[in-house]
């Protein structure tokens, strides 16, 4: 990492950094402690802790290029240099070699100095003028409008790494949200190995799927309870949270607001809806960063997976780049529009292509639930022999599974024409898939869909299924221009039958409800009713 | 660790120590050598173990005051000192210095020395003589009556701290359990953290919730395959299990025995009810100490976490104190009775405030289940300003869940009054609760009976919730003055129906019963009979 | 490791090893390097990687004894012997010794040389060669005819012991397939510990039950993230599975295809029924070595853990043997015929003994469920003072409970006598056990099974469990003899109720069959039709 002497590059930000020259004494950087491996460096550095060991006393010390700990030693377990404090400056000589492999950085001269301003709490600052001119892989007047919030997500994520923080992303075990992730991974690992290394690269980085499209409680009590071991065991700090294809709506509030009481800076970037006033998300008080086309009015078909993929090349520009990303994404969360055909060009792909390559993710999220991946869906996606001979083999395993169940599905279905000549299909979709295997039940009501479209043609058709304690539905365009939405839906149930715990929604015509077991029948009732009164 | 020539300290323990001083030579102690970090000690000490590595001979020691790890060097793997075996007795002058800032302690010289009686074995007793006038919190003739058992118990766990046993507390998911398991660890963890350091505590300690009012099998699976592993791959011993809240009754008893036969010291701090014999509980037997109210005539409102909150306090008197734990312990589990009053006084909190937090335990408790929580529960309990912040996100969280759900229990219950004026409540609880969700079918059934006696005033009331394969149910005092005894219905069911497979109980008007699906029917109807005929 | 300078010996194998004296300088082996704490060495060798750390440059170099890291050092972090490059051949000179207790083996001379012929490929000819002349424990004509693919596994075992692979064992979970499992630990840690080291072993190993009796997809998944990661972070190679009582039918080929796609070996030792064309399985076009009866003319009753225990005796005839496994294993799958009785008499043990261990494991088993045990299975099984006690403690846990269920089942059936004389006795066994714990659906029908022969005596019964989606049954030889199979009855169905997702099968007269819930009654009327046929 060869620098100007006034300029220090982090990533793609570079700062200006004004050299402190006193007594005409030259002063090297702590970042030239970081990059080199031998040599004696002068720096001045503020102390944020001091360790004691049973062997030499640690400073742990920071400048506004980088962060480093240096030794000091008089003898095993005696406090160096006991005239200085945390939070004191330094000016420190500081000795580095090599031994047993291991690198060593001792004080050989120290004395505290007035205090040095860091320019830490400038590098947001500085990032957002250095990343002014971005510009976002498509056209999108919606991209364009947050702009300023993708510079400051960008910005955090830097400080985060570089304040090493673990940067765990939490995202939606979908095609969207696996798309989303992959695509901040490949962007922020090679800024972390910059900084710390490829053997510890891994302690600053974690990726785990959420089954639920919202940060569920136990979730973050599992994230809480590893950080807060990292941070008592280990010396860490609290990591830095990034929520993709999740974190937007009032499901995820409760968990993002124990986190923000644990001091858990939170970037969200999601699509999916939510109520803002004033320009304000309810989530907004409680989070750093708010990526989500709701905010100006866009909708959910700028996916989390395309917002992530532009997020992911403002923070890495030089990252290989992933262009079925964003399409991919797209395909799997059926977008539709401007932004969406962008990408699908982009990507230089046929959608019949994405799809099976969507389908492949689905159907391996399914197995993989909550599991930490180790890149086996990136497999799937990558393009190359090997990838492609996976999602063949999965792609011609669901083919025969779609085959099945969608004969068991039209054998159980229970279809009626309603007076306004909508068709119903009702089933009970936990009894007519296998428990546990793929498709579970909304993937199955999908199935169910595509089969009874294809049988009746162009008719305005809804597929319910339902369960003990859920209903999921999937329906048509047809529908949706006679006014179906399920979240109106369910809006009115809450009203209704206060005593039914109604919860859901989703899209317009493809959503899911749940309630307690007793208030099924009547869900049902209100659910063919409504339906009727279209 | 100052200490006096013919005195050794260890926790609160004084050991009088007996110099050898054969031909007038000065003798250092074991201790000595884990004490400083560097020079040159006599020791006279037992060898347990010698092993070949692939550098050094490391020869494991011990005497009355610690154990060390000393090593003998000819040249790379080649056995030191061959003339010395295992189960010697030695004299050794050992050099202690810091290289690479790791201790070493390298024999110098060393010699057999006719066999040192070792006072290991006696610290127990030692203990129990030191601590003869221990202070209970509150008085109390049941905790007098149990105090032996108290000092044994602390002796035996300090015994095994010395011994480099692992501690491994296993406690009831719930307020109590927790109150005493993190009364437990503030007190153990300084002891470890003085014997072994700070970064290898953590391989000593650990602490693991219980989801079910027993040691359930799996769970002694669990911990006995990670003790063969750590046994098997890393050389260590047996660990100490410490039950809490947890151990005293036949259905721990598979589990007790198995550990049992792995040579597991077994402590068992519980106050669930233990039928005695002679003196004698069922698990006694199979464990070292026993502490439970029961076996000293004392009853279940002496719960666990108060049992433990004082046995924290003969462990380690230095530790912080947190007199709100007994008091908490008491709150979550309904105890009543003057210890209960004492502990209430003590914590100077008043019953709402900590009726509060513990409703909040019970919620994180559902959604950690068996997850070790790395202190996320001791964070609502501290009670600083982000323990308040904590708990009040949380208990508003409740509050809302409780309303709505209040709505539900009072929609779907079926109440009937029978001829003796009991109004029987039934309802399908698992039906009418969201699986997975607080609040559990049990909470949910406190829920409705709260809503029944606000509805009824007072009223004999029995509050019942059945699901396919349990029965949960609450009641109250009038109630439990007519004879009601969930304890004696299970007892009852198990002689009338054989085939139900009817195991259970609880506290008299607050208990669970199950049974094999196909009794479900059969159980209910006696249950009502059951009532009727109060 | 003494070694005749002409031959090495590897476990087992012997390998001739035509030594290079060029120039009459003497040349030591790479083994020599791995074996020794001390000396200076000359090796030749090819070089497989050059890793570059901060410290020296490491080259990972290999030859027809062994392979080792050796270090070469310029100053720290420069590449030392920059015109070395990999894949190079080299004739190093290497000193060797111990520093900080870690073995250092240095460069201190280094040059190409022309390239030389590894004979590693040929190691699985050589070992097929040496062990000509295996004898196995038992006569029988299916293990003479499989007797090529033993020497095959064994051979390839060794090899992937020797390039550094894990060996992971994936077994079903009953006592067939741990007694495999523990059959093949024994032989091949010791192996493993020899090349690597006490200390590094278990990371070269792993065992994990499947719950299945097939290679679940999830599993495939958990263990392929597991192998990707260990690849990623810590430069490791893909892992040999070796699948037990698993991996030879068609529920299992998708999980070995897609590990095949991530070039995993795996070896089959299975026992389940796969169907042969042209001397091939479905499965053999995607693993290296398949053990299986059914290849050769057997059946079922060689099962898994009798291969697997003759294929650990091949791999190392030194290691302590466990001649009760194979008979365990027969005992535990209900073997009968000529191989059994052999085992059986080689065992020692009379068969009410081995059913009671078994029936242990079983129960340890069905608690440990995914869980590795490290262990304690075995400790069931080594007979020893331990041994019987658990295994008394456990076995009279089991009468009691098998006691109780039987009460349970005999009240709740439901038995029918059809016009030919059988008699038909249907169960929801969902309903009439208790959800997770001892025993399970198909161990209580088995037990109904046993208590309805008892009360009936000679006749033929078949008793069928059904839950809501799957049915389990079991009958005994006299329905057998009717011509009674399961696996025909499926395929029936399959042909018959295409919309009922119908799968399962097993031995003739005990089986299990899965479906959808919506196809119960039906399936549940079919059945008793085709047994009414029979």
């Amino acid at each position: 990492m060869k620098m100007n002497e006034n300029e220090k590059t982090f990533g793609n930000i570079t700062i200006k950094v004004k050299k402190k020259k006193e007594n005409c004494a030259h002063t090297d950087n702590v970042c030239d402690l970081t990059s080199n491996d031998s040599g004696v460096f002068t720096i001045e550095a503020r102390i944020n802790k001091i360790i004691q060991t049973r062997g030499p006393t640690i400073f742990k010390i920071e400048d506004d290029t980088g962060a480093a700990d240096i030794a000091g030693f008089v003898s095993p377990g005696e406090r160096a240099h006991p005239e200085i404090g945390e939070n004191d400056s330094i000016r420190a000589r500081v000795k580095i070699e090599m031994r047993d492999d291991k690198k060593r950085m001792n004080i050989t001269e120290v004395s505290k100095i007035e205090d040095i301003s860091l320019k830490l709490d400038k590098i947001m600052d500085t990032a957002e003028e250095s990343v002014r001119d971005i510009n976002f892989t498509i056209k999108s007047s919606v991209l364009d409008a947050l702009k300023g919030r993708f510079i400051s997500a960008s910005a955090l994520i830097k400080k985060s790494i570089y304040e090493g923080r673990q940067v765990l992303i939490r995202h939606h075990a979908d095609m969207d949200g696996y798309a989303g992730a992959i695509a901040l991974e490949k962007a922020i690992l090679p800024l972390i190995k910059n900084r710390f290394g490829e053997r510890d690269m891994w302690f600053h980085f974690d990726k785990s799927p959420s089954t639920t499209p919202f940060y569920e409680y136990k979730d973050v009590l599992k994230d809480l309870a590893f950080a807060k071991r990292n941070i008592e065991r280990f010396k860490r700090v609290e990591p830095l949270v990034i929520l993709v294809d999740n974190g937007s709506t009032e499901e995820d509030l409760l968990s993002i607001r124990k986190a923000r009481l644990y001091n858990i800076p939170i970037i969200v970037v999601d699509h999916h809806f939510t109520e803002v006033k004033d320009g304000k998300s309810v989530v907004d008080p409680y989070i750093d960063v708010h990526i989500n086309p709701y905010l100006k009015g866009g909708d959910k078909n700028l996916t989390a997976g395309m917002l992530a993929y532009e997020l992911s090349r403002i923070i890495n520009p030089t990252v290989d780049d992933m262009k079925i990303l964003p399409a991919l994404a797209g395909v799997g969360d059926r977008s539709e529009g401007s932004e969406f055909e962008q990408y699908l060009e982009v990507s230089k792909r046929d959608k019949e292509h994405l799809k099976k390559i969507a389908t492949c993710v689905d159907y391996e999220a399914s197995y993989l639930k909550f599991m930490q991946d180790s890149g086996l869906v990136c497999d799937l996606i990558v393009g190359d022999e090997k990838s492609t001979a996976l999602v063949d083999l999965l792609y011609n395993e669901i083919q025969e599974i779609i085959r099945v169940q969608t004969k068991v599905l039209l054998n159980y279905v229970d279809e009626k024409t309603l007076k306004n000549d909508v068709i119903v299909a009702l089933i009970d979709i936990a009894k007519s898939t296998l428990r546990g295997d793929f498709p579970g039940p909304g993937k199955a009501i999908g199935i169910l869909n595509d089969g009874l479209n294809e049988k009746h043609g162009v008719k305005k058709i809804v597929a319910i299924g339902y369960g003990s304690d859920f209903i999921t539905l999937r329906s048509n365009s047809s529908c949706e221009k006679m006014g179906f939405n399920v979240n109106l839906f369910v809006a009115r149930l809450q009203k209704d039958m206060p005593y039914g715990m109604v919860s859901g929604g989703g899209h317009e015509v493809a959503g899911s409800i749940r309630f307690v077991e007793n208030a099924k029948d009547e869900v049902v009732e209100k659910l063919v009713g409504y339906i009727e009164e279209l």
